[in-house]
């Protein structure tokens, strides 16, 4: 299934990474595509539109993610799930996992890493600071072009617990938006 | 309501912060306690269990945490929603907020700050790195002591979408457990 996607406002990708999904990095290098699957990332700034990425170097996607300073974070809803297990559980060493996985690799408009276009929503990021990756593996990157499907509202989404087990996301509730300072929205 | 706790590895602490619920981060400095909501954090080690957060530097608990070089992160349940609403929309710097939201502070093991009872699961943590806080606001907090609640496995936790607006954690679900190489789960 592809999405119908409009472009999004890169200051506020927030909403989509904040409450913790696990995304799908993909990345191109020497000509040839990657993916892998992410949990550990955080939302760093608005404006510029900043996320810090966990990429271990034991990954294929760390050198590729590296070498060409960009990358899309791409998330999945939980219609990919069993795909999302199958990409974190093979190596881009081994596969071409656009192939293996039946993905659409997409031009990005930004950078040169491919668009997943079965996600829900796909963040063109360029890596801006690569001075913590040695120590911390941590990848800061600034989204420099968001698309979002038009529908849903809300994409039910899959969080990691580790041991194999994932939460999916519930309901989205405005009931506790009353208790909010306007300049806190 | 208090939940009865048990000590968890802190290498394990990934299972309740990966799926990326907002937390309540207590901290303690010159005789005065804080809390503040926090949705912007990240895993980035096992062991050492590494923990990344984002503290504004216009929020009160920024230079209590800067100073005392330690804090703890609780997490909350949506019982407490109202509560994470209130405390994420006053400052410390006017009330005195275990008192005002009525939540109970109880000595930690290893740090100074204070552990709220009322809270699901408390990890006390170390800052063991304060060098990205001046460009990323960014503190690098080390789990040493983690308490969870004996029940439920697993909690229903808030994570927030920004706009006033939460996602409530849905089912945990083991059916893609068989996707997975041992050794990566």
């Amino acid at each position: 299934m592809k999405h119908a996607k409009k472009d999004f406002p890169v200051s506020k990708v927030r909403r989509f990474l904040e409450p913790g999904p696990i995304v799908l990095v993909s990345s191109a290098w020497k000509g040839k595509t990657n993916i892998m699957t992410m949990g550990w990332h955080m939302m760093l700034s608005f404006e510029p539109s900043l996320v810090g990425c966990y990429i271990w170097d034991e990954n294929h996607s760390f050198e590729m993610v590296r070498r060409s300073r960009d990358c899309v974070i791409n998330v999945p809803t939980t219609i990919l799930a069993k795909t999302v297990v199958g990409i974190g559980n093979c190596s881009g060493r081994d596969v071409d996992k656009f192939r293996k996985f039946r993905l659409t690799p997409s031009p990005a408009k930004k950078v040169k890493a491919p668009l997943i276009e079965e996600c829900y929503a796909n963040f063109e990021c360029r890596l801006v600071d690569s001075s913590l990756i040695t120590k911390y593996s941590l990848f800061i990157l600034e989204v420099v072009k968001a698309h979002v499907a038009t529908s849903p509202k809300f994409p039910q989404t899959l969080h990691y617990r580790g041991d194999g087990l994932f939460m999916i996301s519930g309901p989205t509730v405005r009931r506790y938006r009353r208790g909010f300072k306007p300049q806190n929205l």
